[in-house]
């Protein structure tokens, strides 16, 4: 069953099974029941016919996904054309993950973002909420996270600081949220069938926590929030007992705010010089048998995933934590290329896939006549290329991948508006990537359909991409 | 009488007077007669009932116009609110600059770039032919000029070359207008009730007809056709004979093709370091009583007007051919600031104000996520601050003031998608400027008609800016 019009239906992802059928329907009424068990929990099953719209679907996800095809055809022509649908998707993790430490981005703006996903059919917002530029996210045990943490002298990166309007009375620029507005957002975000995978970055990319918290570096000396990117040293000591019940005590107050199963460590980018030269570290090392450094890297995932799995929640990490022998539950998102979820996958453990090759939407996304970007060349059709089971995996274990994800790391997106401008139309890419058929994979036929989907992003106040040419 | 409505009609530029008034109209008929004599040529009065539309002007152009309020009228709301409305330009010179040498742009380009013009009842637009980096029009007695001028050896101004598809079998980066695609130019210019002003630049500006005729350079060597911006040495001879047989046979085949009054001659940016080494200009200065070569140059745009004008046409020029005395019966367009308009009004003649501080649209839009352009900074709000007559001018010389424009230089915008983009909203806002009564201008109102106004420009399928904030 395919559509027989030449014109296919303008849904984005595209369904897995779509037929045109002749008319429009003026029903204004959808009546909804049980569906087909072979559709699972998110898929759904739309028969409209001139008087009636008929949904079907097992579950409220699914209800909500065939709320959203409605939604887009309507948003396409004004109209709803007659047509029998049966959809489920692909993955069962359709990401999007943002930054919020490099630049931050108010409650509303995050809550317009998770609708924009929502009408994609996306289900995971990956939240970046510390880096080494600020921390974004109250912790009642801690309150210098928020007083010192979360604010830096300048917006940085050498932008222009009228680019945000997030600055503080005293002309610091930063920000957070409080417990009380992320409550408001999971609320949201489970209203819109989107689950909230919280990043607490550890033991690198931790300048902003370690400028609040000096003692917890090796030296004890504090850091300083960042105002430029790179790979800084502000790192937590693995000797020291004192950042391990930091980071649980933190932990403990992230997972009761967020209910999802996933709570994401970070782990990338870890500088081990300070390890080297540590006292405490290396004493730690010869206590615990560990070899070097990445070992000692290793010893520190492994135990926060202890302590994780120990409230009944899963880590996930950057493929840098397969380094010195992966934690024996963890799930590694694999944004080095491909490899590290290879690996990961083959010994068993789960993976999400969000390869820099494809899926780093902090880069360019045109030649010419875009705004300064990190780098990078990313366009629409290398998005819609994206594939996240790889051949290399054996077959027997391509279950392990989970689905896959983009990431909107926010060095030069000092505003909203910029965010949106980089998050679409290559988020349409990757939504039809993870939803819809491998087999169905079009990439003509997808522009034909954006070309009428930018209808429904006017209509959503998205300030998504044009190229120029 | 002014709109009762809190939400002003959706018209851009906002109508002399507007009266909103209670219902829809469902009317498909139009019906027009003659209208109130102080509409001009150009005004129009439109009524619309719940059952009747009627459009009355003196002329086509009143009639188009006021054909284009109820497009935009249609565009935003889907419907036809009912309204009574008189409306007539403050200006007679309502245009916009494109510049074709630095980049070039097809005639299909060309042909929406003049039906979104007209669709903001935008009525002149300067076609900046010719510069040193292309020649663009055909020009049947001298044939060098499109086999060699017309093309460069890379796109230039250090840009991907993918950024255009402009480019020859030989990969050389360029292009031209026949004779033929240019009547067809004119010919739609007229049915949008646009007329178009050709620029032929001399005697600066000009390495591109001196790459094809070397021979009219003061040294009689050859230039090349630039790839890079700048103000250069390629310009003609003033001594000699033969540039001034050249330029006035080229101006016999521009004027034949091109109905319109006014014929631009550039004048701008000439380095007379040339001039001052070379016999034949030192005789030229000697036996024509000429001080210096500021003289010389006048002389040289006194003697071309000279030829304009016995084929029945009029001189205009940039603000430069003020230095050395002005020719008799020219026409300024003052770019370097309001100066030069002043000094050209207040001596009687005809100005067109496109100062650099409010009109060059190749400046930069936004101060952050904006993709990179020549310099500057002049917002939306700065184009709707822009005043032609300024106090300066005295009273009884401010008829002189034909109008204003804008200025698209194209070093950056190598492709129309990039034109569009430079050109809208901020072409919204000039269109303002020169149609409605100064007393009624409103930035905040303008800016809520500019968010209905985009669905036309949508609908026009302009690549219009939109701020990233």
């Amino acid at each position: 069953m395919k559509s027989k019009n030449t014109m296919p239906l303008p849904v984005i992802p595209q369904p897995v099974r779509a037929e045109e059928l002749p008319g429009q329907s003026n029903a204004e009424v959808i009546t909804a029941g049980n569906a087909d068990p072979a559709l699972g929990t998110e898929g759904y099953e739309l028969h409209i016919t001139p008087t009636s719209v008929t949904l079907h679907a097992n579950a409220p996800a699914g209800f909500f996904y065939g709320q959203q095809t409605l939604r887009q055809l309507r948003a396409a022509d004004g109209s709803l054309p007659c047509c029998r649908i049966w959809d489920k998707p692909r993955f069962g993790w359709r990401g999007l993950m943002v930054d919020v430490a490099r630049h931050f981005f108010t409650k509303d703006e995050i809550k317009h973002f998770l609708d924009v996903m929502a009408a994609h059919k996306l289900n995971v917002f990956h939240w970046h909420l510390v880096d080494d530029q600020g921390w974004r996210i109250e912790i009642k045990r801690y309150p210098k996270l928020t007083e010192l943490a979360a604010w830096r002298n300048s917006i940085g990166f050498g932008l222009d600081p009228g680019a945000s309007r997030n600055y503080r009375a005293d002309g610091r620029y930063g920000g957070f949220y409080t417990q009380a507005e992320i409550r408001e957002i999971v609320a949201h975000a489970a209203s819109q069938h989107i689950t909230i995978v919280p990043e607490i970055e550890m033991p690198g990319h931790s300048s902003a926590a370690l400028t609040a918290h000096g003692e917890l570096t090796c030296s004890g000396n504090p850091c300083t929030t960042n105002q430029d990117g790179g790979i800084f040293h502000g790192i937590f000591c693995a000797g020291k007992e004192a950042p391990f019940e930091f980071l649980q005590n933190i932990l403990t107050e992230v997972i009761e705010l967020f209910p999802g199963q996933y709570i994401h460590i970070g782990g990338d980018e870890v500088p081990k010089d300070n390890w080297k030269k540590c006292p405490h570290c290396q004493q730690r090392m010869r206590n615990e048998g560990l070899q070097n450094e990445e070992e000692l890297q290793s010893y520190f995932i492994r135990r926060v995933e202890k302590f994780i799995n120990a409230q009944g929640r899963r880590l996930i990490g950057w493929d840098e934590i397969l380094e010195g022998g992966l934690a024996p539950n963890a799930t590694v998102m694999s944004w080095r290329g491909v490899a590290g979820g290879i690996a990961a996958a083959t010994a068993g453990h789960d993976v999400v896939m969000t390869p820099f090759t494809h899926c780093y939407f902090d880069f360019y996304q045109g030649k010419v006549g875009q705004p300064k970007a990190i780098g990078g060349y990313i366009p629409l059709e290398k998005v819609y290329e994206f594939e996240p089971v790889v051949p290399e995996i054996p077959a027997e274990k391509t279950h392990h991948v989970l689905g896959g994800g983009a990431n909107l790391w926010t060095e030069y997106m000092p505003n909203y508006g910029h965010l949106q401008y980089m998050t679409y139309p290559r988020a349409c890419a990757l939504a039809e990537v993870l939803w819809s058929p491998k087999e169905s994979r079009d990439f003509a036929g997808f522009q034909t359909r954006l070309a009428r989907h930018t209808k429904l992003l006017d209509a959503l106040g998205v300030k998504y991409a044009r190229t120029l040419d």
